[in-house]
């Protein structure tokens, strides 16, 4: 995620291509799908729908005319605004040559990250101007690796990180910046595994000091760093988690690790804690910002810290609202030290994109892994969309409705899983799916959790 | 240090008193100095200086004729401004009538701190209003225990904390701000240990993490927080400490475990800093405000936290100074949380004072007191002076000329300590003290460590 790499990679695999590369090497990946076809064999009218513009943008770099291309479905992003700017295309490229210390990805399941649908409303500083594949979490399987390269080979399983480009079905990453995936750990929970757990990681055990005892508020319990939070927090001896959400998911979170849910929906969260805990808590996790940072802050026992790590409130629409950016801006928790002396408070700013240490990553990527092995974290997989059902994956996201991770796979949805009738669009499906999104939407209207 | 219990414990020794009530248990006291004459046969002229009023300001509360009245030493804030505003008066008052969960203490040894001088110009609001005996740290052995109080007994030699009112000779305080001191520890040691000790150890164990491996700034090097943080920074793995202080206390606080000295006076920190570690450090504590905190902030390793707990920047001269106040303020950081996302920092203020938590006092200095025991943390003692000498106290406190804790002691000085031709007032004693003083104070004017 350094701000040096990140941006080149998604413009990696459309360089040269060798034909005779090794497509995918599946025979070590017990788990991997299976199905996944040649990408080169996906005729680009099957990604038509949605978005109806799909595949608009030629290849940057076309094939030499010798060499077979190498085409791949990738989910670009090509301009700011709703859920359309997110089109499917297929892209040609020759075969990518890999610099040192890059491998080679076949790409197997994506992540669906908050930061995707602030980039898409052109609120994500971090992601390069479009036109750019979006994503930054995957995992896949090593295809190629480049010199310098020891301790990958082809066929292993892999987690990968970007700055962006992730979402395509084979991507060039560095190898530091993958990680090996455990036996037993599907491609779904890998790709739900790091941002998530890392961004809950590192701010409940680098930035906060959680220790037994403690009490946490996590907002968005359900959402995906809420369940990673939620489930770091069980690793740690009687932490009380107050955890907010809609009431429907209440037994989901309870069971997942949450002590004290609350329906923000319809209760003042504030006074629903103060209720149980009068002096409040150790530990505020804010994803919201504006003026629910100032409510965590006020909550806080003295030596507790809240912990803003996004600005969710900023998004209400399908795109920018500049009303509620003012609000949330204008709400947020301004301090200067005076006042913080005065309450024995902390606050921090977290976010994942702007952390470059590499040692870090790792170290905490070895320490996930390993709680995964003992049973103590699992990634809870709301649900998974193919690449051609982006819209829907957004707007699950968007309103509110997943418990868990949103995952998008670049294989192309099966035949099998299509109606007989509209085999090869899939139009069908498409605008069956379209319908319970909608009606979805009415129900769970400005809910966030 | 509750802000419902504190002011009042200064009045609490003028309350009635019973003559029969045994002086001291001195036989449980092994190491209590011995020469502690009844204070009620101190004569108020031994106490004219410095400073020359004192005894201006009658007992509130007087004795009632029959009773044999109590008469003690107390350093008193006469009012805001410079080193004449702190007067030795002698008080004398009935027997005090202790409240349930109430202990007398006669006190042997009492901790001058920063606070004292701000409070002095006015500049520390949790001190009540002048007159008041200042003093929020002491040791010594109780006299007298109240109803309920189970586990302290006469005799027991403790650790008091109070709001104020520990700078007398005999104190009421609360049983459970009183700690038991392990018998290898002097009574200079147990005023020296509480305030600075739990004040480095709340900022380094509760509000920041610290853990094997992190880098700490610790400034004002050589103070009485500064010692007590560098210790305590050893009782973690690989810990670098920089630590500020003038060049000659780098020897000193070197041996105390400070890895790399700085001196801010002839050198630039924030640089300094950089070409041991180009990425920063990853806690600074920052007693001084204003553009140090600036400084220190961008001296912040992602995922840092910097610990504001003083403003030392705004106390120069003698008096309360509008400009440095101003200026200190001006420059203190402000900030919001976009800025700390960005940047992955955390900002935190610290003010014991502020903490009314009483497990998380008892707890702390149980630890403290443990790490005492192992020979890991000993507070060193800079200077002990007598009550007649505070003035010079706080010109050594003032100037940065101390290398660990100043120390209070309320019994009078020693015939045998005074020139004999001035045995009475002392008085060549105290200009020889005077003039050293002076001296050192153009040596080290504008000195800060």
């Amino acid at each position: 995620m350094s701000s040096e790499e990140g941006p080149t990679q998604q413009q990696q695999p459309e360089q040269e291509k060798k034909p005779d590369e090794p497509p995918s090497a599946a025979s070590d990946a017990p788990q991997q799908e299976s199905g996944s076809s040649s990408p080169a064999a996906e005729p680009p009218a099957a990604v038509a729908e949605p978005p109806p513009a799909a595949v608009a943008e030629p290849p940057a770099a076309a094939p030499a005319a010798e060499e077979k291309p190498l085409s791949f479905r990738a989910l670009v992003l090509t301009g700011h605004g709703g859920y359309d700017k997110v089109k499917l295309q297929v892209k040609t490229m020759a075969k990518p040559k890999l610099k040192a210390g890059e491998v080679l990805v076949r790409v197997k399941a994506c992540g669906l990250n908050f930061a995707e649908l602030l980039a898409r409303q052109g609120l994500y500083e971090l992601l390069p101007s479009p036109p750019v594949t979006m994503g930054m979490e995957g995992s896949g399987v090593i295809e190629a690796v480049g010199e310098d390269v020891n301790d990958r080979k082809v066929g292993d399983r892999v987690i990968a990180l970007a700055r962006s480009g992730m979402w395509q079905e084979v991507a060039v990453v560095s190898a530091d910046r993958t990680f090996l995936m455990p036996e037993e750990m599907s491609f779904e929970e890998g790709a739900a595994l790091t941002i998530n757990y890392m961004t809950a990681y590192m701010m409940l055990f680098e930035m906060a000091n959680l220790r037994p005892g403690k009490s946490v508020l996590i907002h968005m319990a359900a959402g995906g760093v809420g369940i990673a939070a939620t489930q770091l927090c069980q690793t740690v001896q009687d932490v009380t988690v107050f955890g907010t959400a809609s009431a429907s998911k209440h037994e989901t979170i309870t069971q997942g690790g949450v002590t004290h849910p609350i329906d923000y929906r319809t209760k003042d969260y504030v006074e629903e804690i103060r209720k149980i805990s009068p002096k409040g808590v150790d530990i505020v996790l804010d994803p919201l910002g504006g003026s629910d940072t100032q409510k965590g802050y006020s909550l806080l026992k003295p030596l507790g810290m809240i912990i803003v790590f996004g600005a969710a409130n900023c998004v209400t629409g399908q795109r920018k609202n500049l009303l509620a950016m003012a609000k949330t801006w204008y709400n947020q928790l301004s301090l200067n030290t005076m006042k913080l002396m005065q309450s024995n408070k902390a606050v921090s700013g977290f976010h994942l994109g702007y952390i470059t240490d590499e040692q870090l990553f790792g170290r905490t990527m070895s320490t996930l892994l390993e709680l995964y092995k003992q049973g103590k974290i699992k990634p809870r997989i709301d649900s998974s969309y193919h690449f051609e059902e982006v819209t829907e994956a957004m707007k699950r996201m968007h309103e509110r409705q997943n418990i868990g991770k949103v995952i998008l796979l670049p294989e192309p949805k099966k035949e099998e899983e299509k109606p007989k009738s509209n085999a090869e669009a899939g139009e069908n499906v498409e605008k069956n799916d379209a319908a319970i999104s909608e009606k979805k939407e009415e129900e769970v209207e400005a809910e966030k959790d």
